[in-house]
């Protein structure tokens, strides 16, 4: 299969990593979204939505989504618990992490980052929500070494993709100890 | 099962037709987020992320947001569809969801609804973001009634919630008129 997807993206590495766990071969084209590549036409037959990551199977089928590709690339698989309330919690984590994490924490990240926009200049609202999200994290990492059960999961892959690189937008991880060791183990798994 | 919601919440909505679709029965617990009454220490305790609709079962556990919900209700159900490709796609539009339609219908609609804003004072970016989202269901209901296959699937429980009240923001939507069409479809397939 051919993953399109842009390096500094996590939706993309979600992707990437998950493939890589599951040790199922792909092609990386590399797709760069600050220069509009996923904009083209070209691009938008692949996926009308104009978003990075995507997938094209060998048979032709597209699927776009990082968690969506995640969960579909992973069935079968003991990234996704087999237990159906575990199940749920691991999906209930991954809707969260586009909902609650990813539009803030990644979004203030790629304003500096890739924008140039000193820290100081964040809107306040994106720095309240991204330290939410973390608090929101601790609390689930309380008294568990992954968010779902004692096994890594896609709900891990997902939410570490952002939280791994929070510190270059400027947010210091120490104030979350459980986060912290959670994020090096789970790059452990991932082998980064 | 107890479901917290508010009856005004679309994301709260989905998980009432899904279980009233799968004949589930539930006890509805008015939750006004308007009034805070999602921020409550009481609610907390069920819900660390102060979110609805948030599920409590008979055996105490919980679950929330919606989509996690939704496809924990109907596992083994008709509404998701059986083949592995389709069961991905319908995750694809419920990811699309929450992150390109959800963010930009439904909090248009709050704020002319439930804040009192002038339609004309809404942010350009809400209002252009909107009719990406309607384009790209537009374009996804080419060539197939439903979103996913020839049959309804949690993708149209789930994108039909704000879609159906998008006029309430000021959206027309005989600008788009596959997603008229398939709206009063799945109004109908729901007893709406």
């Amino acid at each position: 299969m051919k993953v399109y997807g842009d390096s500094i993206s996590g939706n993309c590495l979600k992707v990437k990593w998950t493939a890589e766990l599951l040790g199922r071969p792909f092609e990386w084209i590399e797709t760069d979204i600050t220069k509009g590549e996923s904009r083209t036409s070209a691009f938008l037959a692949i996926n009308p939505a104009g978003q990075v990551p995507t997938v094209v199977f060998d048979d032709g089928r597209t699927l776009a989504q990082s968690n969506a590709i995640m969960l579909h690339l992973a069935e079968g698989s003991a990234l996704i618990p087999a237990d159906a309330y575990d199940r749920a919690r691991m999906l209930e984590w991954m809707f969260w992490e586009q909902y609650s994490h990813e539009p803030y924490v990644a979004v203030a990240r790629f304003k500096v980052v890739y924008e140039g926009l000193p820290v100081a200049d964040l809107e306040p609202r994106l720095i309240e929500r991204s330290h939410a999200a973390f608090v929101r994290l601790e609390t689930g990492l309380a008294d568990r070494p992954y968010l779902v059960g004692d096994h890594l999961s896609l709900a891990d892959v997902a939410l570490v993709a952002y939280t791994r690189v929070a510190h270059e937008a400027g947010f210091d991880l120490a104030q979350y100890p459980r986060v912290k060791t959670w994020v090096t183990r789970v790059e452990e798994a991932l082998g980064l």
